[in-house]
């Protein structure tokens, strides 16, 4: 029976490493651009290269940048802010500054705590954060982790942080998302929206 | 608004080039490698960039190839053959050799005709094909281009060939595929399905 050709081979496994692509999905992909985009093909293993050697992160807030400091951190107009929002990862920062509702500074910590990973204070940087809290410089941290155990729980850890350190805290709101259907949230959110209910 | 850095804007750019993946899955595949398997980013990037530039053709089946002529045209078992399957693609290809039902060669076009694209008889190969039928080598030709409406112009046009050069052409059976339904299946497979039906 016929096999792939070496090359053809190396690249379906390498593919793999993309979210949700198996086996068969590989294979189509690397026939599809063999077949139809060999230049797409270049640009996009020239892309990677550039990327991930490229960017490594702001040595203020940790973010993924191609400077020593970002431009959020930066930006003048944010320079004097008081709030410092506390996200696990970049694409939480963009989510957030896609809503343009926030115009104070982050701090990325880049992963949850999570010990049997082997993912700790250390690895988040917690550290870094802690020097940032004890300048003096911001009167509150929004904790906009996910609600979920893993981003509870690092809430948590972070919370206890900045209490030690006389700083108000204050965690995303949970309730309905906006435009949802009561029929089909499930019974934990529905919890939280009831408890947590605002008088009109 | 915060942006993406300019690398990883690229690599987003560039991964749209992926079967299925619109703006927001290329965000969050870029995200997901910098964050977690830059060796697997930078490994793929590899191996991209060896499979486009070093697979090219076999020199008498068309089908992908890193030597001059292709494991199967190579195979002193097959040399004899006295049947050419004419597959639309090297994807196809392996598909047939899967089965393990065919021992001749393999022809492969890849493409069909579609002059609006500009693919005509000269992009899939057809001259070294022709040459091929009139080296008297083979008794018989099997079409297994796709049932589609590209596929049946492609067979059409390749029997006309092979008529000219007296050479028997046979064309993959079309009805109910092993497993499925009679309900489900469409108008178009059930009528082929009928009218080629075989007594039993």
């Amino acid at each position: 029976m016929a096999r792939h050709t070496p090359k053809v081979q190396r690249l379906i496994d390498a593919l793999r490493i993309l979210p949700s692509v198996g086996p068969k999905s590989a294979q189509r992909i690397a026939y599809q651009l063999l077949e139809r985009n060999r230049d797409g093909g270049l640009q996009l293993a020239d892309a990677l290269t550039s990327a991930m050697q490229g960017v490594g992160s702001c040595a203020s807030c940790r973010t993924f940048c191609e400077q020593d400091v970002c431009s959020i951190c930066r930006d003048e107009q944010r320079a004097n802010a008081r709030q410092l929002c506390v996200v696990a990862s970049s694409a939480d920062l963009y989510a957030i500054e896609h809503t343009g509702m926030f115009h104070g500074r982050y701090f990325v910590l880049r992963g949850l705590l999570s010990p049997l990973d082997g993912i700790g204070p250390q690895q988040l940087g917690l550290e870094l954060f802690a020097q940032q809290l004890q300048s003096g410089h911001y009167d509150e941290v929004i904790l906009a982790t996910n609600p979920t155990v893993e981003g509870e729980a690092t809430a948590h850890f972070i919370a206890e942080l900045c209490r030690q350190s006389n700083i108000a805290v204050s965690r995303l709101a949970q309730g309905m998302p906006v435009g949802g259907e009561l029929e089909y949230v499930d019974g934990n959110t529905l919890s939280y929206a009831f408890s947590g209910r605002k008088q009109v």
